[in-house]
């Protein structure tokens, strides 16, 4: 092991799938990983303690919206993001690129940065590569994102070429501002669904030698066969030793589909998004805890899952939704939350075996008969 | 001890102050105590261990919601409401009077019973006091209520003694049509504010011989000085040896104020009403979080408390609430409820220590000053 603050240990391969460790100044994360997303500094409902029971080992906050609100000197105030969550394991903060395609009002892209209205009070805000890395630094995470160009797909071939481009400038101008040593900053392979230019800027990327690497701009609602294509078009022009980062991805079978093709880490707000709506995961696929077979149902979600919602049996739990009571997005998202950390357990227990393969099959059969 | 399934222990008394102790089939209560309200079977926001956490020893369900949605039959289904809410310790269901009263359409009240209308989907909904006890039985709290009729407040005195009297004929019906020996009935003195009513209604209770009683029809809009000497005017009439429950009440003071005039237990909707809309309860007095003055405070919102909003600064606390975030509303009715239990373990420890005023004043100084 290194004496450099950041270190991965890619301990073990099966076939492209990765067993490794990520070491950081705020403690170890054991990959494949997931990471729990706490947009507004709080995974959503969910109480830090409880996070952390869920396995967790690492969670993402948002620089946009921690930025405009509570404003990102306000966190640092507070002992960083760290001291903010109360969560003194790893953090990892995104660049606020995608919150500023998809939440802002009327933004305008310039080789600058984006010039953009607020969601919450409409005023006037400038983001940068250079203040991105600013309000990252205040922040404080362990693992903190380029700024990248996010853009709609589908889009023209020199759209996506063109947003490509800017994202490699961008990213140099990120590694130039970035001044904290206590962080690694992470370079984000973009492309779109275009393999050749995936694998241009992959090598792009490379060359600036960035300590880890994202795969960007993907799940914005192309079909999986492409999705997982496009990982495969860009892992295996990413450094062996280096960790790959999977951003804003997916499902439990997007997961291991990823994991697959040599993804180390994931973040999605499907776990707890879809907690609220009273979709819960299982080994037997999805359940909408709302359907009225539920009404008398004694088990709990699962025999084997030890988290707090499977202490009570799904009668309960569906009660808890039909009467509008918080504790079921609460309790659902926990499920959810643990559901995913178990699977990710699974699945670094499966690649040490080398026994991924089958595990992941056997995985699918499950999700599949669910159906 | 008794070997009956309930026994009221009355350990020592400072004054009027009574510290004891109530044996239940599901375990014991020490007194003074504090019941946290599951309206409908979940405390709002809050999983079961961590209510069990902030120390609460019994906790509330209603029975009006619960016969509504998800209905008794189902809760029986489901385990009663010990399984349902995955609590093994016990338990009290109110009577459904007082949400018949408050929540019902159209209701219509005769001497069998009240006729009404759902809140949740108009359905017609006939309860009588034979009624209330089947359900509750279904329910299988460990304490149960008597059914009463509920009226507003000030209203006339033919129409409080009318539904006075009316509630000891149905207590009556009650005690009749109750079969289950594991299920404490709990009469209820009724009377507003007229001290000669209460005191006619509590030797009436008391000629009854329920083994244990509330105190009822308080905390409904009168002076907290017309509600102290309510109290005052029913507990001199109510035997020392069995418990005294003081139902829908209150402040922390008024909590202290009833005490001090010997009543036992309570339950009250204010720890998580408040804490939902971002006001906390401390010895310095309540807090309202969205307050300006809390964003760059790094203290938690009491430095002696261990509750898990405690973790984190009170200008976390407040970013919850700016950014409407779940996690306020739950972190802050936590807080409430263990700053409720605290306030009940140093009470009982006072009484013991026979120096309950002096921590009275004390307490009542602390809140005042942060007026």
């Amino acid at each position: 092991m290194s004496n450099m603050p950041f270190h991965f240990d890619l301990l073990h391969s099966d076939r492209d799938a990765r067993r490794g460790c990520l070491h950081t100044p705020h403690g170890t994360v054991e990959t494949p990983a997931f990471m729990p997303v706490g947009t507004q500094g709080t995974i959503k409902g969910v109480d830090i303690g409880r996070v952390a029971e869920t396995g967790a080992q690492m969670v993402l906050a948002n620089t946009y919206h921690l930025h405009l609100r509570p404003g990102d000197e306000v966190v640092a105030q507070l002992g960083d993001l760290h001291g903010f969550m109360n969560w003194s394991k790893p953090i990892l903060t995104d660049s606020g690129g995608f919150q500023v395609f998809s939440l802002a009002d009327r933004s305008k892209v310039d080789e600058q940065g984006v010039k953009f209205r607020s969601h919450i009070d409409g005023s006037l805000v400038d983001l940068t590569p250079e203040r991105s890395m600013a309000i990252q630094e205040n922040l404080g995470a362990d693992l903190i994102m380029a700024f990248d160009h996010v853009i709609a797909l589908p889009n023209t071939p020199e759209a996506v070429a063109d947003a490509t481009w800017r994202s490699v400038r961008w990213a140099e101008r990120c590694q130039k501002a970035h001044s904290r040593s206590d962080q690694l900053l992470l370079g984000i392979v973009q492309g779109g669904l275009d393999h050749a230019l995936r694998r241009e800027c992959a090598d792009a990327m490379v060359a600036m030698d960035f300590g880890a690497y994202a795969v960007g701009g993907l799940s914005v609602g192309e079909p999986p066969e492409e999705m997982y294509a496009a990982i495969e078009a860009t892992t295996p022009h990413l450094p062996n030793e280096r960790l790959r980062y999977l951003m804003g991805v997916g499902k439990p079978e997007d997961l291991l589909e990823a994991v697959r093709r040599g993804i180390d880490l994931f973040d999605c707000v499907m776990p707890t998004r879809n907690g609220r709506n009273a979709l819960v995961f299982t080994d037997d696929g999805p359940r909408r805890l709302k359907n009225a077979q539920y009404t008398l149902q004694s088990e709990p979600l699962e025999a084997d899952c030890p988290c707090p919602a499977c202490q009570h049996s799904r009668g309960y739990l569906r009660h808890l939704f039909q009467a509008k009571e918080m504790l079921g997005p609460v309790l659902a998202s926990i499920h959810n939350l643990t559901y995913y950390q178990r699977l990710l357990a699974e699945a670094r227990e499966a690649i040490e075996a080398d026994a991924f393969e089958e595990f992941h099959a056997r995985k699918q059969a499950g999700w599949d008969q669910g159906r």
